[in-house]
């Protein structure tokens, strides 16, 4: 089967590409080709030996999403997105990459389903960022979208795209709400949310990290490895069991800074935990304040979606994927 | 002040500008001057004194939208929509009208915002179309938006739209979820909740009329006259105390055929209720088995909004408003 990763640059992406040589199949199907795109250069994924098509490409480009799908790929995997902060900077970008760009594509397909009858697997990342506070706690999966930022607001837009596109029979389409992506390898970066990650990763590795909220903040948060599960198992889902309504709340962890920091100590001890540097935000405090702190998650759950149960598990999946298996 | 009804030419369009012609003002300012707009030529609404303004135009053509905003109303009812059987039956009409011709009367909305900041209110009529089977009843204000129509889908994505287009400043909207308007006048319709209407509109002139489903139907109904109050008052209300969830299920009424019909009875006697034909249709009653049994609609009416809260309060209104007061 041929697999089409829109976003294969970012880091899910890139985790995706290697699962997937590495299960060397998907839902049963022997992988012989994939094609990655992303607006900057993709790697192709060591070890892959069918055919790799790597293209720099804007989906939100007239033509280029036809010329994506022109191989009918069986199964589209599109996370390509411009990130929340840079959505709210730019009001035109956001809605011409995060709406329009995923429209060209769900568009490019409706297209190619009326001329030979295409209908590929269409996993889309989606975001808890559909919901907008005030948000009860947990947050059940019957409730509704009311986004506070204009990312969020396209993510939703998209999600009902999704829906009634795969209602009307040209693709089958799976959105999958990622919970905070926890323990986030790289660099420290400046993202609001960034903090969650900081916390665990650099003292795990003998750096300092700053925390800028109380240990009470509550928030809701998954694996990268996790993250790849979820691609990967809603790309091989039977859509009969998911029924109409196909943008789902991914299962997740929710836990206090609090617990985050006792799960670090019990792994790697006090003097990983020493290496947290208080430094309140106000402006991160105020924010924070609207994140969603749980989901039931009950239908992902119960359609086979699987999650950490502990940070401990969390902090272990990073040690195991990022830093060799050992401390 | 300078008023622009798009969508001047429908039933609840008619209502509205003669409404507003009656009252003279809108929200304590003196109404000036009328702009009516529809893809038909619409009427200029018998009495205003004002200036009139009598539009044929389709939204979603270039540069129709900016146009229309060029004499900066004040207030504008969007009202304009292909109606969910066209919008299912024709794909790109739907979503060219109902979602395309929106976002561009928003987006030049938001354009003039940038020039001269502009900044008009901007009342949207949904649909409780928004909600898709399995639904609770009654369903809360929380319920989430899970279309099964392409009209529902595309009223969810407006709703979405103006909710970010308002957070983000450009204009103040508020979007009204309608519930099935009822008793809508005029002759019997195709449409498949045309017998709500038509059991009672055609018994109270002596007219037979058709029921195809039984009489434990459940759904959610307000009068013309309460539609119109609707758009008045969203209009008119303080946004601030709406918050950034600017779209509300309206109230209304919910009630089961049954008791339509005992109403019918109490009002006009057993001779109207005889009228009534039963005729069972297997496909109109498998549509209604997913079509909303009523709402709480709690936030609307705590902010002000106002329907019928019996079955003869309705058949009264159309009474008075169709029939000239008397059977």
């Amino acid at each position: 089967m041929h697999i089409l990763i829109i976003g294969a640059a970012g880091m899910v992406g890139r985790k995706l590409a290697a699962r997937l040589t590495a299960d060397g199949s998907l839902g049963g199907r022997a992988i012989d080709a994939m094609t990655l795109v992303d607006v900057v250069a993709p790697d192709a994924p060591a070890g892959f030996t069918g055919k790799v098509t790597l293209e720099t490409a804007d989906l939100s480009a007239p033509g280029e999403a036809a010329r994506l799908i022109a191989g009918r790929p069986d199964a589209i995997f599109h996370l390509a997105a411009i990130v929340s902060g840079e959505a709210e900077l730019d009001f035109d970008k956001g809605y011409q990459i995060n709406l329009d760009g995923t429209r060209y594509l769900f568009d490019a397909i409706r297209i190619a389903n009326g001329q030979d009858g295409y209908k590929p697997r269409v996993v889309f990342t989606s975001s808890i960022a559909v919901f907008g506070a005030p948000l009860p706690y947990p947050i059940p999966d019957e409730f509704h979208t009311t986004p506070l930022t204009s990312y969020g607001t396209q993510k939703a837009i998209c999600e009902l795209l999704l829906a009634d596109y795969s209602r009307r029979g040209f693709f089958d389409g799976i959105g999958i709400r990622l919970p905070t992506i926890c323990i986030r390898p790289g660099k420290p970066n400046k993202a609001a949310s960034g903090f969650f990650s900081n916390i665990l990763r650099e003292p795990l590795v003998g750096q300092e990290a700053v925390l800028p909220v109380s240990d009470d903040v509550r928030h809701w948060h998954a694996s990268p490895r996790s993250a790849v599960g979820f691609l990967i198992h809603g790309a091989t889902i039977d859509v009969e069991k998911v029924g109409p309504r196909r943008n789902l709340s991914m299962p997740g962890l929710s836990a206090t800074v609090g617990e985050q920091i006792e799960a670090l100590r019990r792994v790697a001890g006090d003097k990983a935990v020493q290496l947290i540097r208080r430094e309140p935000d106000e402006m991160i405090m105020r924010m924070c304040a609207g994140w969603a702190p749980g989901f039931e998650a009950k239908r992902a759950r119960e359609l086979g979606f699987t999650a950490e149960s502990s940070f401990e598990e969390i902090i272990r999946v990073h040690i195991e994927d990022e830093l060799g298996g050992t401390l």
